[in-house]
């Protein structure tokens, strides 16, 4: 016998047939002895429509309100969820975040968990109920209903998992696992038996929408096993484990893009300590998040060139902020650059192989590709290239890390 | 200064338009210096969704799965309320019926209020800030959600109103009033300014569908004044007040109908002590609520005809329940007929006057109307009619009472 949390997205419980069909995946848990608790996202579109009607109602809008209005469509599909087990002759209960209780910090509408009281849960686990929870939403202070961000239903289910210390976590998502890299693009990716914690985690942020980010580190400091399948068809998704669980381990997993970069070039700026400082930090006091930056070695050590990234979103701000203090910052020119996209390979097996960025330099060079920016990490390279040449860099450095499928 | 409960039903809240007229109205009872407390309604239709889903997962429904997933409607209204009041620059928050807390007991799907613990909300209103409460909805044993059946909501103000000791509880909505009688048939029917509470709960049981029973039932028994007005118009409405603030009394009030009647006749019926036990006490085991009855005396002492009525929706299976017992209960002929409605005159004033239901059998007489059966009470007189003649009636009756629109 296992402890299973069951986490299902918006997609799964998009109408009633499809939380049958949930209902039915449940069930099987149970019926194979498992103690079940399911986690359940609005169903697809709710939260659309709720976050709609606040925002007609008002643009700056009081966020404990807006907990109050979007958490109900997690709400409804708990209690048809439960409803739908009922019918399947399984003891089932829904459970609010306020039921629970799940604590949450008071930062409303991206709360943090604070704690989860599972005596009440347990107690319903271990008399054969399934708790079906609320995914996205908790308690804050002042018993005010608390959400959680976007894509929280994930966070939620792999706190749970652990507050329960769950055998295991599984994300039913409209994927059936995560692949060695999207395989819209490329034909040839495979689905990933195993990923690391570590991987997964610049995977997700690096845009592979398979797992919210705060999730993934959540089960890593927590070592919560993590499945990732489709609710859709009946076969093993991807696990997200620790390290030592992956005996052989592959030196790069996974490739991972991101569409959403802009670059900025400062010409000639003034080569002098603090420079850097007086650049970014009028960026950071505005929320402008700067990804990767690089500095030129400049020809007569009086003036260099710095080049870095921001969000596409942010990019127009960016500009306009930096040009606006041009004369204090000293620069010639500003140049910016919305046609670019970030490549990275990733894997954990780079700790312990030279010449894995070489590879990559290699392989984007014999395709003629330019490597505008380079940034690394303990098991990450990432380039910034122009955007035109994506799909041929991400299909080159596939083959060339082994990872097509035979 | 005064304290007010304002209730706002399904079509004054329908869509965010009509949320921020609601926001208006409220917003001039408080700048009149008033203390507000607001109970909102789920938008219209949007209940009815939700019980179409937990119908279409299961016919035979957990009410506590059901109450979860129906009260979200109006939990959506609260937080949208309160976000149009905040945009009108006033202080507002959204109050669930767990967070108050309304405490009800655990008939769920149809719960009735035990208590209302109100110091919370006794703090913020007199803070000066207004009380958007979820109607309809309390917390039950267990902190378990529970909903107070269809039209609960009016039953949330007016319990709101006794337990804040409100100086009036208006209830919004989409008549504006009531009326001597149904002003689509009586074309003369003019706006009561006043009616007593036992009037508006004759009119209210009899299908006058202006405020639930229970609503009225317990504003009478805590003397709470309520108010009946339009959401779209700006004008007074009708009270619902204490016998004793009327001082012209009217003998007749208002005339009120139902046509959801249906009579059943049993002919040569035993005439000996326990035939109407043993008739009734079925019909009762199986809920089927018996309204007028009638026993004919027998020519011959031998036999009787006893006549009585159910609602329409209960004949089908009443005829069924007798027939099997036909051979029991030793009657020749069952004459179902569901061609009938029950007209009524309703009025304080009759306690003091006689000849109230002489003048209604002769109006009904001089129309050529045949009464079929009679019952009365204190202060009302029914009838039941073929229903061919029903707005006939109802005219004819209006005018004899000299209720007509000058």
């Amino acid at each position: 016998m296992a402890r299973l949390v069951l986490k299902f997205g918006g997609t799964s419980v998009a109408n009633v047939e499809r939380i049958r069909n949930v209902a039915m995946r449940v069930k099987r848990e149970v019926d194979a002895g498992n103690e079940v608790a399911v986690v359940v996202s609005a169903m697809s579109g709710a939260t659309n429509q709720l976050v709609a009607w606040v925002n007609e109602i008002s643009k700056f809008y009081d966020p404990r309100e807006y907990d109050t209005v979007v958490a109900t469509g997690e709400q409804v599909t708990s209690g048809l969820t439960a409803l739908a087990l009922q019918q399947l002759g399984l003891k089932a209960r829904s459970w609010q975040g306020w039921q629970i209780p799940l604590r949450t910090d008071s930062t409303h509408s991206k709360a943090r968990i604070d704690a989860i009281e599972t005596d009440e849960l347990d107690r319903a686990m271990k008399s054969g109920e399934v708790a079906v929870v609320s995914g996205f939403q908790g308690v804050a202070e002042g018993n005010r209903i608390a959400t959680l961000g976007r894509g929280g239903s994930d966070t939620s289910a792999v706190a749970l998992a652990a507050a329960l210390h769950a055998d295991r976590c599984d994300i039913y998502t409209d994927v059936d696992g995560v692949y060695t890299c999207d395989p819209r693009i490329v034909t040839k990716a495979r689905k990933l038996e195993k990923i690391t914690y570590e991987e997964m985690l610049e995977m997700a942020s690096l845009g592979a929408k398979v797992l919210q980010t705060r999730s993934v580190e959540l089960a890593m400091n927590h070592r919560v096993r993590v499945q990732v399948l489709s609710s859709f068809e009946d076969k093993p998704g991807t696990m997200v484990v620790d390290e030592e669980e992956i005996v052989e381990k592959q030196v790069v997993s996974g490739i991972a893009y991101s569409r959403d970069e802009a670059k900025v070039t400062l010409t000639k700026v003034a080569d002098r300590p603090g420079v850097a400082a007086a650049i970014f930090g009028p960026l950071a006091d505005a929320a402008i998040n700067v990804d990767m930056i690089v500095q030129n070695i400049s020809d007569d050590g009086k003036a260099t060139d710095i080049t870095f990234t921001v969000g596409n979103a942010d990019l127009d701000r960016c500009v306009k902020l930096l040009n606006d203090q041009k004369d204090k910052l000293g620069f010639v020119e500003l140049k910016p650059d919305p046609n670019v996209v970030k490549v990275s390979v990733i894997g954990v097996g780079m700790r312990s192989h030279a010449g894995v960025a070489l590879s990559m330099f290699r392989t984007l060079a014999e395709k003629g590709i330019n490597i505008q920016v380079i940034s690394t990490s303990e098991i990450k390279i990432s380039v910034l290239v122009d955007e035109q040449y994506l799909e041929l860099a991400l299909r080159a450095l596939h083959t060339a890390y082994h990872l097509d499928a035979a």
